[in-house]
């Protein structure tokens, strides 16, 4: 099976699995129809879903079916896409695109924006703490704690407004990189983090995965940068040339094209280096280092 | 010692453990300074604490004492804090002043008030999944849960959008009522079931424990109501007439203040009531429910 084609399996997934949670609610009352339709707008319809992959892939390095993986990775998800929404309100990034589509606040407005992010930050925490999700309520609580911390202000909120702040700024290449490691890499770090989790990984395993989740962050964050430089804006489904527009502080405005991406190379090599451990049961993981350095979208 | 005594020695307690959780992050790097601020800024400094003080007192019914039920109380307020940042954003209900302060957005900025709204729901349940907060994780997770049904969609955010959507329009009673369910009744109503939560209570007791935090939820908002038609801005810390300006539906609107002040009193009574198979150890929570609807503030 080929890596598109796996990585493709897992979106269907969790695709399915985002709706299930996003068709009904368990609360104490029905949620209102707009709120439900821009939830729906913002989780559906679109994405790559690399971290529900990469924490549905770790997991199975200890054996666990992507069947009981993939509730912890719909969080996750989750909580990716209300961080989108939020980051491109107008108040924050401001963007009108996303996915070839208009963005929640355009297609519906700011305040249902504001809150459909709300409510995809909570469910996601709803979602990870509950029974159905691992019968190890141990596991639950863990995989909450860490999701929390991956996702608020040591981690993508505190990267967002890092980020901000640091518009129009000339920062050093290690303030990018911690502003970086906040706002994209805390939450694909823990997307690996947690199939060790759901695993019952042994300390040596989970540092593994912290390592490799944190040299892919990076790589990820290096190739986004890249692209904003030279992608295609039609295969991104998003604007390009808003960083320097906006006048962002990256790795490659700071380092150059060229050295960014001898950088990327290294980081790419770096994240396979750290699977060793896991041996040939890392391959898709491996793959999935070279696709994350070598997207065009 | 008096009910004013009482809630204002919670009042102190849960500032203090707010202080502490917001004075240093456990999570991957250190938090950003301004994101600190925003939330220290939105969390502390004032506020009743009238949903801790439910879940510190709900608890006591069970024998378990102030200090074991403080971090889930503080995550409770946590996710209390957040709503109130995110409804005054210029987006929502446009607010400057609260508890007699500039609102976040208006000391801060935009962006930051988001992000601090965000950061302070996501630390809500970071708190609450921590070992610290309760030995045993089916209670942890069960409290994760509950605040996030709470919360989301078909909890508070989705009340928000319906009262949102219900400006300058007229509902029926029925409407308002589900919509104030959802937006100040759902978080009221969990904070007194959490204290059984995480009390072990029994089914019986959770359902008196639920109908006493509904009745109560209920009280809260329409005294809220009637402070916004009659209440002192001055000693409110916040605008007045607010509602009528924004052609808000309330219950007074709908029944005039004379019926309203009779449905008060009667929702009152059913909240004590509720109250019966606990005898004298819920004389507090009987002094909530007419502090709740006799307070000025």
């Amino acid at each position: 099976m080929t890596f598109a084609l796996k990585i493709s399996i897992v979106a269907a997934l969790v695709e399915q699995r985002l709706s299930d949670h996003l068709s009904g609610s368990r609360g104490p009352a029905p949620p209102p129809r707009r709120l439900a339709e821009a939830m729906r707008y913002a989780a559906l319809g679109g994405g790559k879903r690399l971290r529900p992959f990469l924490m549905i892939e770790t997991a199975g390095l200890f054996g666990v079916k992507t069947e009981n993986a993939l509730d912890a990775a719909a969080a996750i998800e989750c909580v990716h896409c209300y961080s989108l929404v939020h980051d491109d309100l107008p108040a924050m990034d401001n963007d009108e695109l996303r996915r070839g589509r208009p963005t929640v606040h355009i297609a519906f407005d700011e305040a249902s924006a504001i809150l459909a992010g709300d409510a995809l930050l909570t469910l996601a925490f709803e979602i990870m703490a509950r029974r159905q999700t691992h019968a190890d309520p141990v596991v639950r609580s863990e995989l909450v704690v860490g999701l929390a911390r991956a996702a608020g202000w040591a981690g993508m909120a505190g990267g967002q407004m890092l980020d901000l702040e640091a518009e129009g700024k000339a920062l050093k290449p290690e303030q990018i990189r911690y502003m970086q490691a906040l706002k994209t890499g805390a939450l694909i770090r823990f997307s690996c983090e947690a199939g060790g989790i759901i695993g019952g990984a042994g300390a040596k395993e989970r540092a593994a995965l912290s390592a490799y989740g944190d040299k892919l962050g990076q790589a990820f964050q290096l190739a986004d940068d890249l692209l904003d430089t030279q992608g295609d804006p039609k295969k991104l489904g998003k604007k390009t040339r808003k960083d320097r527009g906006a006048g962002k502080a990256t790795l490659v405005g700071a380092f150059g094209v060229e050295k960014a991406r001898i950088l990327l190379k290294d980081l790419e090599q770096d994240a396979i280096a750290a699977l060793k451990p896991f041996g040939e049961r890392a391959a898709a993981l491996s793959e999935a280092a070279h696709f994350v350095t070598g997207r065009e979208y």
